[in-house]
């Protein structure tokens, strides 16, 4: 067996941001109790995911599911090599943030690809929210933050129907200028397929050089792990996902959870493709949310657990 | 607009035989009244499904749950193009399913791929199920009936672990030999994974020239939609899934459903590919399953419903 060279074994390596602390816990219809979101993000942590986004900065009358947001951060306990992410919708929600600037490594701003969803998800048209981003970028660039975006209904709207693959990767531009490292693409109601996965992450890693393209899908309709695969095999190499399939959107209601983070990581690891998660470990966080919030969860491999290969590998192994 | 030409257009088909009659029922802890099924089944055909798999000749003592096939073929009323399928594990199935020979039009006969599973299913030896496969075989063709064969553990073996990929294909070659047009490859307890499924079908597909090659599934980790959508890259044209994601294998206990039809009528529908179903109704046969099953399943489409584009197709589409 020879060694594979350094871009061979990076194409077999993933990044995997999980999201579950902020987008899965925000909907929630009753809110958890910080003691318990600060013994989940630990546990997600000890499984290696080495970024976790943990609050948002957002209006507490709003989402009140996440107003502890700085209890959170101040709560938890992560390995050193941990980035704690938090989300901030505006320039108000930045200054919020900035006030605990020592609680967190990186920062996440959003907008919706489709006017409508930005309305009715943030109360703003999308140029105004792009306005806010310029000068939101200039402070997080100035405070030597991690800087991420993440660009919701860019697959598709539940209002406006198919979105423009250049109106989003305009607005990923926008983001770059704006100091953004990372450009995350939201199937925000699960309306992408693998096909044109594989032809928008394709087209995304071409026009955004030097930049960190990543894939956030729903498994609204059971695809997310079939969009996953097709932006990995179009070259994407970051992820995000939420332990125990939480998540959603607040708008439209009944947008079901994000792609399950031990789902993902069991089809990589299969793959033979790197994470750098302990999946059991994964499993049991998965296991504690669903003790936490009573309630059976969807994702599949808190069921049926890893697999498990009992003879040693052959040659027809993946 | 050009017209697509035939190979193109063929390329854009798939065929799904809905299996949750027989994979799905045989698996439920309570037996489905026989009024109940009938129903279902009925649904199912009037939902656009051409092939489905209605009974199977075991014995009542080992499967219970389908000890009513004889009566469920007799009493379901499917539109006129739609094949009826018997499973047979063994020469007395096939004597007791030809005392019924006017009631079906295709045969299924199956082994395990893993010596292990196969003795744990059916308690015989793989050899002594091939050499039945024979016997059975010149019988199916001379009684003029369709012929296909499902070889499980296709993908691995929780008992034995990896599965050759050589081994596999040998079955399949005999099986074709004995006289089957079609061959299912089945992920029994969902150990496939998408680079593996890519490998495989490309394989399965030059091996086996002349016959028809068909993915069966399972969704036990989430992965089941992205094995498809691999194995539809790879050339694979024809898939088996059960409606609501029902189904699993009598062994190892705790392995979870096949992949759910809607869900993979969905992912094919929104990448163009035609199925000839139509995706509400079988959302609405699957909806009626929760019902007489009186729990949740776990097929997302069920909660979620089919995509709705608010708007007209731009150049975005898939």
């Amino acid at each position: 067996m020879t060694l594979p060279n350094a871009a061979e074994a990076e194409s077999r390596t993933v990044k995997i941001r999980e999201v579950g602390p902020r987008d899965g816990f925000q909907n929630e219809p009753e809110t958890i109790p910080t003691a318990e979101k600060i013994r989940l993000i630990n546990a997600l942590g000890r499984a290696g995911l080495n970024r976790i986004e943990v609050a948002s900065f957002v209006r507490p009358d709003v989402i009140p599911q996440l107003s502890d947001g700085v209890a959170v951060l101040d709560g938890i306990d992560l390995p050193e090599d941990v980035d704690r992410l938090v989300l901030v919708p505006n320039s108000r929600g930045l200054d919020n943030a900035l006030a605990q600037r020592e609680l967190f490594e990186e920062v996440a701003l959003f907008v919706s690809a489709s006017e409508t969803h930005n309305r009715r998800n943030i109360n703003r048209p999308v140029a105004e929210t792009m306005a806010d981003v310029k000068k939101m970028g200039e402070r997080i660039v100035a405070e030597d933050l991690g800087f991420c975006a993440v660009i919701a209904t860019s697959f598709g709207c539940p209002f406006e129907g198919k979105v423009p693959l250049d109106r989003v990767l305009d607005l990923a531009e926008q983001f770059a200028e704006a100091g953004a490292t990372e450009l995350g693409f939201g199937d925000t109601t699960g309306m992408c397929n693998p096909a044109y996965a594989s032809r928008f992450f394709a087209a995304a890693l071409e026009r955004l050089p030097g930049i960190e393209v990543t894939a956030h899908f729903h498994n609204t309709r059971g695809q997310g792990l079939a969009n996953a695969y097709a932006a990995f095999e179009a070259g994407c190499r970051s992820f995000e996902s939420s332990f125990g399939e939480l998540g959603g959107c607040p708008v439209p209601a009944g947008s079901t959870g994000n792609i399950a983070t031990e789902d993902l990581v069991s089809m990589f690891h299969e793959m033979g493709v790197d994470t750098g998660t302990d999946l059991p470990a994964l499993i049991e966080a998965a296991r504690a949310a669903q003790t936490v919030l009573g309630r059976k969860l969807t994702s599949h491999s808190i069921v049926a657990g890893p697999v498990v290969w009992a003879a040693p590998d052959t040659d027809t192994g993946a």
